[in-house]
């Protein structure tokens, strides 16, 4: 079995987490690195997905992912396997959410010579959007067994993402999924953000993602 | 569409939950109300497990339910259509969880004229696992779609549990899901948990959950 790192994170020391994701922010600009914070509720396939959209974008950049969880070193084991690139588990201790100053702590771990780091968080639809990680793109996966009214439960999440991935399109016959409903439920809580229906089992509309990221990498590498 | 009341929460005065969900508890314990804490991740099936057990249940008893939300009332107004029991809609104001105080200020507005008060919690595997909300019966319910290996990422709600639903059992040929395995990495949580396959969409075992329950009240009317 492969082995991958895993760092107990400790609690941040920061009492001001927006100025502590700002300066985190400013701070990888210099060193050209974007980090992307994948969020999700529990079992949305996150996972899946960032396997299925590295193997394609690693063609493109050096990878690296940050793999956080209460417990458990299944993800990071996962992803290191299943694509190669550097992975490191983050153990949140019981706590249901990255901050700044936790996404500091696997960032100094994880190293510097890298384009691209994925920070995949606590599967939470709460606590997650209420913390500014300091990436510089926030995605969320919904999935199409969670039921099409999700924006609507939960507001922040959906607020706080650039992009929303609707995960396991594929079977969508098996559940009451509205594609179109859910779509008005997402532009209701945040009308910019981008909606992407996939299925990362299959690989259907896997490649929209990968356009997706890779044109929001390379304008942040041409400094737009 | 049928109108239910919404109550927006409060934040709790009490400095120790603990303390408070005992004296909850022990105050529900002389009206007679048996209070069920039902847990899960977003679009789990919460609701429409309710719906499919109350359905049954209220044959035998007087039922009310509260649905905490961050936002929305869609699940206060879908019990209280598909069951004509009492319900009431909770809005926690962007909290992740619900705590003793809280749960207390949602049954003083559904009254004491019942058997039975089921607490929907926020969807959220984390933090509603750290609040003791003063109920009699934990319950967690896990779907298929969220794949078997969720007892090993979230410990807690696992452990503080004493019924395990796993629900979308009709969807098992759809998914990679190993019932087998998910029933051992429950029993690694927590060797005491009832595990109950289900699936509350076609009605499959509900009547075990049913049967669960009946018991479970019975014994605590009965002083046991």
């Amino acid at each position: 079995m492969t082995e991958v790192k895993t760092i107990v994170l400790e609690k941040s020391v920061f009492s001001d987490n927006d100025r502590a994701a700002d300066m985190l922010r400013e701070k990888l600009r210099k060193k050209g690195i974007f980090l992307i914070n994948v969020m999700s509720g529990p079992g949305a396939g996150k996972t899946t997905t960032l396997v299925a959209v590295i193997n394609k974008l690693k063609q493109k950049f050096r990878i690296g992912v940050m793999e956080a969880d209460i417990d458990s070193d299944v993800d990071a084991v996962t992803v290191a396997e299943k694509t190669g690139v550097k992975s490191v588990q983050l153990h949140t201790g019981g706590m249901c959410h990255l901050d700044a100053g936790m996404t500091e702590q696997g960032l100094r771990e994880i190293g510097d010579d890298l384009d691209v780091v994925f920070l995949e968080n606590v599967g939470n639809l709460v606590c997650p959007a209420e913390y500014d990680t300091g990436a510089h793109l926030n995605m969320t996966i919904l999935s199409v067994p969670e039921g099409d009214d999700k924006p609507l439960k939960y507001p922040l999440i959906y607020q706080s993402c650039d992009l929303v991935i609707i995960n396991k399109i594929d079977a969508q016959k098996y559940f009451s999924f509205d594609l179109e409903k859910c779509k008005k439920n997402v532009a209701y809580r945040n009308p910019s953000a981008t909606v992407l229906p996939i299925s990362a089992k299959t690989g259907q509309n896997v490649d929209a993602v990968v356009d997706y990221l890779y044109t929001a990498v390379r304008a942040y590498q041409n400094g737009k």
